[in-house]
C-alpha cells in the first residue's frame, strides 16, 4: 500500500536545495567541521571514539549551515560564525545522544546508535561532555548575548524533551500539546542558530528577529515533515524504514489528526495501538487506512506549509540575494523533502 | 568488625564545623535556596516534581556554602554570589541525576534516588534541564570570567566522569588514575566555586589562585574520605550502610592501596570480587580484613591529610577573620567526619 502525496510531478527532476545552501557556506562549514572534530577532542579515548560515531554518522549539518547562511544573509565579515555554528551542533549532538537512550533507539541514520554501540552509561555522559565543549566554545566567543540565546535556548530543548516523555503514549495528546513539544525540541534551536547569525552582524533587531522567525518555523515544518514521512510509504520505495514512530507509539501529527477526525472504533484502534501498546500484524496498514480515510497525512503537510510560508514572509525585509534565494528554497525543500 | 581509626579521642564531643560555616552565611544560603527552588520552576510538571526531590533530599549545599564563604572572605559586598552559589548547586545536581542513572543507584542520601523514584528518561532529561539553567543563571550574572571558570569546570567533571566509567571495575586502577578520577569528578567544581568568590570581588590574580587551591585539594579530600567511610565500620553503628562501592566494584584509594601492597592471593582476591564482580558472603568482610592488614584505610585518611594541608596552607595570604577561621576548620572537619 502506498499514500501517495503528490507535492510536485513524479519524475520532476529533484533540487536538492539543502545541498545547494551548504554549498555556498562550503568554506565556512570546512573551518565549522573542524573546530567540532577538534572540540570533541579529550585524554579520555572514549570520548572521540563515542562522539565521532556520532557526529560523522552522515549529519547533514542542517543547524550549522542555517547558522552560517544566516550570518552571511546578514552581510557578516569575520569569522565568529564558524564557532558558534560548531557550537550549535555540538548542542544538538548532545541532545541526540540524551534522546537515544530516553527512546532506547537502536538507529540512527541508518547506522547502530551510540547508545546501542557503546551502551547508555557512554552516550550519557559524552552527551554532557558535549554539552560543556558547546558553551565553551561560546564563551571563547564572548558574547553575552549569543550565550542568553543559546542556553535559553537549551534549556527550552530539554524541557519540551520531558514534555514529550510527559506526553508519550498519551493518545488524548492535542494538536497544541505536539506543537509546543515540536517547538521546544526541534525549532527553538533552528531559531537561535538563525538568530545568532544577525547577532555577530550586529544587525537591527527587526533583522535579528526576522531571522528567529525563520529558524523557528522552517524548524516547525521540518519536524512536522520528518513525522509525515514516518507513515509515507514512498519512503519505502527508497529504502528507508517506516512505521518507527508507530511501533513506538509516538504520538505526531497524523495520529493526532486521525484521532481527531476518526469513528469512535478509530479512536478506539489508536488507543490499543499507541497507549496501550498492543500491537498486531496488520496494524501499521490499518493505521495507514485511517489515515488516507481523514487525509492525515496530506493534512498535516498543509500544516507545515503554513509554518514554511511564515519563514519565508519573513525573510522580506532582506534585499535579494543569492544566499537569500538559497533559504527560502530550503524552505520548499524540506516540506517537499522525501515526495 | 570495626576498623578503629582513632582520629580524635573518642567521647569528644563533636565540633560540625560545616554547621558553623553554614550559619555564617546563613542570609546568603537563604537567598540561593529560593533562587534555586524558582529556577527549577516550569509548566512542565514532572520537572520541579523530580528536581525538588532531589534538591531538597537532605543535602548539605557545601558547594554553594564554599562559593559563598569564599566571597565573604574576599570581602565582597554585593549579591552575585548569591545566584553564582546556586548555579554551582545545579550544575552539581544535574551531574547527580545522570551519575545516579549511569551507576543505577538506587538510593540518594538514604532516600529512593531520582531515577529509581521517576525511571531513568526523566532523570537524564531534568538532568539537562537543569544544566541549561544553570548557564543561565550564570548569563544573568553576565561574567564571562565566571562562565569560562564555570563552562571548564563543566567539561572536566564529564571528561572525569567517562574516564571513571572506562576504569570501571578494572582493578588494576592505578593511585594515579584514581587521583585524576576524583579532581575531575570532584574537585574542580569545589575549585570552582571558591574561584568564582574571588573573581566577583575582583581580587588580585594570587588570591583566586589561592581560593582555587583551597577548593581543589579540599575536594580531593573530601572525595577520599568518602571512599574512606564507604568501608569504615564505624559508619555502621551510625546507621549508614557500608559496602556499598565493594558491592558496586568501585575501585577507591582504600581498594587500590589493599591491592597495591596485598599478597598474589590478595590481589587475585580483588579481581574476583571487583573485576569480575562475583562476591559471596563474608566478602566485604574479607575485605575489610585486607585492608586493616595493610593499613589502607588508615593511610588513606594520610593521604586525604595531605590534601587538606595544601587546603589550609592556600588561605595564609588571607587576614586572620571569623570566615577564614570556619573555613580552616571545615577542611579538618571534611578529614575527621564521621569518625
Amino acid at each position: 500500500m502506498a499514500i501517495i502525496i503528490p507535492l510536485k510531478k513524479p519524475h520532476e527532476p529533484r533540487h536538492d536545495a539543502l545541498a545547494a545552501l551548504t554549498a555556498l557556506v562550503a568554506d565556512d562549514l570546512v573551518a565549522t567541521n573542524q573546530i567540532i572534530v577538534q572540540r570533541m577532542e579529550s585524554q579520555v579515548p572514549l570520548i572521540p571514539q563515542l562522539a565521532s560515531h556520532i557526529i560523522a554518522a552522515g549529519g547533514k549539518r542542517l543547524r550549522p549551515v542555517l547558522a552560517l547562511a544566516a550570518a552571511r544573509l546578514c552581510n557578516y565579515q569575520g569569522q565568529r560564525q564558524r564557532k558558534l555554528a560548531a557550537a550549535v551542533e555540538l548542542l544538538h549532538t548532545a541532545t541526540l545522544l540524551h534522546d537515544d537512550v530516553v527512546d532506547a533507539s537502536e538507529l540512527r541514520r541508518g547506522l547502530p546508535s551510540a547508545n546501542a554501540l557503546y551502551g547508555n552509561q557512554p552516550s550519557i555522559l559524552v552527551g554532557d561532555f558535549l554539552f560543556s565543549r558547546a558553551f565553551q566554545l561560546m564563551v571563547e566567543d564572548g558574547s553575552i548575548d549569543v550565550l542568553r540565546i543559546l542556553a535559553t535556548a537549551t534549556a527550552i530543548i530539554a524541557e519540551g524533551e520531558v514534555l514529550q516523555l510527559s506526553a508519550k503514549n498519551d493518545s488524548a495528546t492535542s494538536e497544541q500539546t505536539y506543537l509546543e513539544i515540536v517547538r521546544a525540541k526541534t525549532a527553538e534551536l533552528f531559531a537561535a542558530a538563525c538568530r545568532v547569525g544577525a547577532v555577530i552582524a550586529a544587525r537591527p533587531a527587526a533583522e535579528e528577529e526576522a531571522l528567529r522567525t525563520f529558524g523557528l518555523n522552517l524548524g516547525i515544518a521540518f519536524q512536522i515533515i520528518d513525522d509525515v514521512l514516518d507513515y509515507d510509504a514512498q519512503q519505502e520505495t527508497l529504502g528507508k524504514s517506516i512505521g518507527d514512530d508507530f511501533h513506538e507509539g509516538k504520538i505526531t501529527l497524523p495520529v493526532i489528526l486521525a484521532i481527531h477526525r476518526g469513528s469512535e472504533a478509530e479512536r478506539a484502534f489508536f488507543k490499543r495501538t499507541l497507549s496501550d501498546q498492543i500491537q498486531r500484524d496488520g496494524d501499521l496498514a490499518h493505521a495507514l487506512d485511517i489515515m488516507r480515510r481523514h487525509e492525515a497525512l496530506l493534512d498535516s503537510v498543509e500544516r507545515a506549509k503554513h509554518y514554511g510560508a511564515i519563514a519565508r514572509d519573513s525573510l522580506g525585509l532582506f534585499p535579494d540575494s543569492t544566499i537569500k534565494a538559497a533559504l527560502l528554497d530550503v524552505v520548499d525543500f524540506t516540506i517537499q523533502r522525501g515526495f
